[in-house]
Parts: C-alpha cells; structure tokens; sequence
C-alpha cells in the first residue's frame, strides 16, 4: 500500500446512491487530487461517469450487490457481492490506501471488521468525530457510533483512540480526555460511565474526570469519550440543535440568512467529512448517509490524509 | 392538600444557596400570587428575606442540615434534618402542595421516592421537560435523569408517563411517543433500546418507533422517551449547543446580541421552569442547579400548577 494507492469509494452507500456519490468522486479527483477507485454496480456508475467526461478518469470496480441502509449486521454481506464487501477486499488486498461509504454505520462496522481486522490489542472499534468548539479548535468525540454496548474496558480503549486522534490528527499535544457522564463529580453516571471512570483514572493519560452534554463544544477536554449510543445520539443532537437554533435566529429576522449559513456549515456533518473508524488495520472513513457530492468528496480527502499519516488507525 | 396550601421551596439547594432561592421565593409570592414555605436554615432565610422585607410574608420552617450538591445517594439524608427531606415530610403531611428543589437531582429523586413514595405500579420516577420545537411546540423529553439504569420495562413506563403529561400540561390530544435510539429503522439501538422498542408497540399509545438525536427538536414527536442517563446527556447538550451556535453568530457580528438573548432564552433551563419528577404520589419540581432567582419563581409557577392539576404525577 503506498500513498499513490486510490481512494476506495463505496459508491452504492447513501441514501443518495451513485449519483452523489459518483458526482463526489470527480469533485475529490479533480478539485483535490485524490484518486478514487469507485465500487458497485459498473454500468450505473459508467453512465454517472459519462455525465462529468470522467470515464478514463476514474476506476470502476463492479460488485453486482448493495447492502441496504436498514443493514445492522453481517447478514448481507455474507456473499462478499456488496460495493461495501468488495471495497473492504480492495483495501485488505492492498489495491486501495483507504475505504470510504456513506453506507449503514453497523454494517460498514462489521464488514470493515471482518475484512480489515482488529488493530492488535483493541477490544472493538470506535468512530472518531472532530467537533468545531466555541473556542476555535475541535473536540473529538469517541465512540459517534460503531460499538452500542461497550464494556468499561472497551470505553476506556476508546480514549486511547480518541487521544491517538487528537494528537495525530489535530496536532495537540497531551490532549485531555473527559468521561460524558450525568453529573460532573466522580461517582455520578450510570453503570457503564462509572466503571468506565475508574478504568481511565488507571491510564497514563490526562484524565479531566466526567463532562457533562454542555461541555460537549465547549473545549472543555480535547477528547469526550462515551459509548456509542450515546455518543451518536450525541452527535445527531448537537446537528439538529444548531439547526433549530439557527432556524429560531432566521425567523427572528435579525441576521443575514446568507451569513447564518455559513455558521451553520460549521457543524454540518460534511465538515469533518466523516467519522473515522478506528481500531483497524485499515483506514476507514464512515460518511454521513445523507451525504451529498461534496461532503463525499471531503471525506475523501480526510481518508487519503489518514491512510497517509496511518494516526489513530492503530492502538 | 389544598390549592391554597403553598409550595415548598428547599431553600438550601442549589450551586448558589439562599440568596437565590429566597429571591426567587419572594418573586414567585409578588409576581405571580404563588404563596411558598421556605425550608432551610431559619437564621439565614430570615436574614435574606428581611433584605426584600419579606420577613411576613414567607414562612420558614427550620432544617439544620444540608445535602451537598455532591450526595448522590440517601446517606447524608439518614437523620431526616436535611431542607430536602424536611420538606419532603411536609409535603407528605399535607403542609405543601408540592416541592421544589435545585439540589443534586440523585439526593431529591431517591429522597422524594422515600418520603412521597411512588405511585401505584411506577416501577421507578421519570424527570419530563418540555423542550420548545422548532415547530412552535413542544416535545416532552422523558427521563431526563432520575433513573440511570433503568431495564426496558421502566423505559416504557416512561413512556406513559410522558403521554399523560403532554397530554395534562401541554394539552397535546393523542400524543405521539418515539423512543430515542441510533438510526430510524426497527431493531436499531442498544440491547435496552431495542427491547424497551418491543415493548413500546405493545402499549395502547400512538408509537412512532425510533427517533434520533436530531429530532428532539424538530418536532417529529410529542414525547421522546429514554433512559435517564441518556436524556440528562441530550438535555444538557440541548442547552450548550445553543450557546455554542448563538455564539458562533455574535461572533461573526451579524445580528444584535440583545436579540441573540431572547433567542437564547427559549432554551435557557429557566424557560421551561425545571423538570417535574413524575411516577409520584405527590407533585416534584426539581430546578436547574444553576438556578437564579427568576427560574426559582418559575418553577413554583410550575409546581403549582402541576400540584392544581395533578396532571401527569399518577400512572
């Protein structure tokens, strides 16, 4: 696998099929110089191709099946058929740098699993997201979404994740992790949080102790660590609160709607271009599944960059 | 139990003690007609209230100790000298309509359930609040924190709970439940979501099935229903990710800040008066711990109300 090694795009993944996400893959080529290797059904994506010039632009793999978005598990994906199976076995087979899908997260999650294996040592994967706090960085958020029901210990391997993030991706040094919990003094929280709490108090790691749901963007620590439940209901509010926010704001008639836009861009799930599935021998991008073109095409770019600097891919 | 009877204010409680509760007793007793019995340390309440020269206004009931915003648990409640749980007795005597406290959320729950008992067949009590939609309604958020760990069949209770109150306090005919959890479709979630799923199809109410993070302000339904670990999380994420959204906007200096304000205050815990403590044989209010004297008063608007009512506090 060198860095000249494509992009694996699953392009059936999405509640927008391929035309999204074919649309996305010459936006990623030409306005970022990422090479894309498409996966699915070829005519569909030859004929989506067509309509950009981009056919000798950009591979097509074929892979006649599609995992619908209701997918939880590995059911579907026993034939190895799916865009999703097929793209897996490009990486694992060193024809791809990365995978990107935009497809259901617990079947990227357990195909990406299965294919690309566990990092030594890491217990389940975790999905990584970078959020813009108020005061002008980012917090990673672990797990958004890949393991719903964690053990403690598995938490607390989520946070080395989450640090290995923060320092390789982000650039900060001896980042600091926060337990999400109810209640910020130690010994409040449910079963999980407060088990999990003792485990990280045990790391060689900057541990703040628990954070609460308005730390989230505050920059309070560099890493919010939680169970995946909770941390995609976490991410899914903080989008659909700065909408409702936002939409109070423009109803109101006191600001530029033009300008409110741009503010809300910040949060859109396009920004970060997609949570990073780590844990993995792999680079795995996991993209919003209402993703448009150029949100795939971001998610793209942050795969090439992470297949680059292998961070936070391996425990 | 009288609608005359006052309410009882735990005057200790709360990040910022006296000052503000007495403050918010004596707005509470001007502004809005709601009589209220202070509980706590008599010298120091009569102290603050003769600052507002409420000293005959506003009766004081004496309780030597109190619950440190840390207790979690009953411990510190054993001698029953606490404002808490004085106060609980009062209310269980028929002295109070209801209660009001901005203590630690863990001390009033296990300390109202002790006094006040839980009402027939409650299996445990739920927090409900009402968050504004955006919309123009409201979507009645429930546990959002009483019982951390509930198992599946509490999680549907809540659910009845949480119907009873939209329909009793908001006025919502046939209000429509979805159950928070990862991905609209059936079968996703956790091992609780998912069973607590099964088990809210059986119930004689209009069920939605899953909803997620970004619909718990936009209206999709008139409850959402969850654990309260998870619920205490998404509200307090509610409340800072509008900071941190109408702060991205003041910052760009694209509206007046004293608009941005009153937008602002629609999510401000002060709003929606405190969360009610439902599953009870009497009427709980329990504030934000942060609470100033405005959102003290308002949540013995609510108290009384709710105690007038009695709406949504029995199954």
């Amino acid at each position: 696998m060198t860095t000249a090694a494509p992009v694996v795009l699953d392009a059936m993944g999405g509640d927008h099929g391929p035309a999204e996400t074919v649309a996305g893959a010459v936006q990623a080529c030409r306005e970022h110089g990422v090479p894309v290797t498409l996966v699915g059904r070829a005519g569909e994506l030859r004929a989506e191709l067509a309509r950009y010039g981009a056919t000798h632009e950009i591979a097509v793999t074929h892979a006649p099946d599609v995992v619908p978005m209701a997918e939880r598990g590995p059911g579907a994906l026993a034939t190895g058929k799916s865009s999703l199976a097929v793209g897996c076995e490009l990486v694992r087979g060193g024809a791809g740098a990365a995978l990107v899908s935009a497809g259901s997260t617990g079947a990227v999650v357990s195909c990406a699993v299965r294919a690309l294996g566990r990092a030594p040592r890491v217990l389940r994967p975790a999905l990584a997201v970078a959020l813009p706090t108020v005061t002008g960085g980012a917090t990673v958020l672990i797990d958004a979404g890949a393991t719903s029901d964690p053990t403690p210990e598995m938490v607390a391997q989520f946070a080395v994740l989450g640090v290995t993030y923060a320092e390789e991706v982000l650039g900060v040094a001896e980042p600091v992790v926060g337990l999400l919990s109810i209640g910020s003094e130690p010994g409040k929280g449910n079963r999980l949080a407060r088990r999990a709490a003792e485990l990280l108090a045990l790391l060689p790691h900057r541990f703040h102790g628990n954070v609460e749901g308005h730390d989230v963007l505050a920059g309070t620590v560099d890493v919010v660590v939680t169970d995946g439940f909770t941390g995609n209901i976490v991410l899914k509010n903080v989008e659909g609160t700065v909408r409702a926010a936002l939409a109070q704001v423009a109803a109101a008639g006191i600001a530029p709607p033009d300008r409110l836009a741009e503010v809300a861009r910040r949060y859109d799930p396009g920004t970060h271009g997609g949570a990073a599935l780590l844990g993995l021998n792999a680079t795995v991008v996991v993209a919003h599944g209402s993703s448009r073109a150029a949100t795939i095409a971001r998610a793209c770019v942050v795969a090439r960059d992470l297949s680059k600097s292998r961070a936070g891919l391996r425990s």
